[in-house]
């Protein structure tokens, strides 16, 4: 059972990705879901794209602007999301930067080998 | 999109369910995941079951015990988890209580609707 337990500062277990520039990852998979692990630098963004699984997300530190469907949405720490699939998103962050937990359901299948971009 | 946007400690736009005595979760329902954003009081417990749904687990806040697949592992703030479809699995918490986000991929048909207990 050891291999299923994680920590949300430790890479251990999960596949390094790089979204974009200041923006990395620590990718977990699972049969059902697959968490993604989101380090963002200070003035970093993800550019908006979609891909038709389902996507939640958690600010767990810092701050920036969801970009949903559109919208330019600001969050804070504690503050969290939904995407639904084939939405378009993406994310700026301030000069705090971020720490995002992302969940995708079903699992994306980009994200399952390490490398670089949103996969979309 | 202002419904898709909610926050950890903020019960809006969620469903609240008392899982065991001490155990209060709202949870937040999507097409293909659910969260259930979970407060155990000091020195409280949720009871060994299991579900065919994958789950998974974070620990935002206090720490306690994972009992899972009939061990016993112990987990603090940043820790999280993945527990398979079928796998028993409960939760104790000492004094200090703890703050769990659960996600559950396909949502749990019982936690659609506000009430009590596991469901399971």
């Amino acid at each position: 059972m050891a291999d299923n337990f994680f920590n949300l500062d430790n890479p251990v277990g999960g596949i390094q990705r790089m979204l974009a520039e200041g923006v990395n990852t620590s990718i977990f998979v699972g049969d059902e879901a697959m968490l993604s692990v989101v380090e963002l630098a200070p003035n970093s963004e993800g550019s908006v794209h979609s891909h038709p699984q389902e996507q939640w997300g958690v600010c767990l530190n810092g701050s920036g602007i969801r970009i949903q469907d559109g919208e330019d949405v600001p969050f804070k720490k504690g503050d969290f999301w939904r995407t639904p699939g084939n939405v378009m998103h993406g994310v700026r962050v301030g000069p705090d930067g971020a720490k995002i937990l992302d969940i995708f359901a079903p699992p994306r299948e980009e994200y399952r080998n390490a490398g670089s971009g949103f996969g979309a």
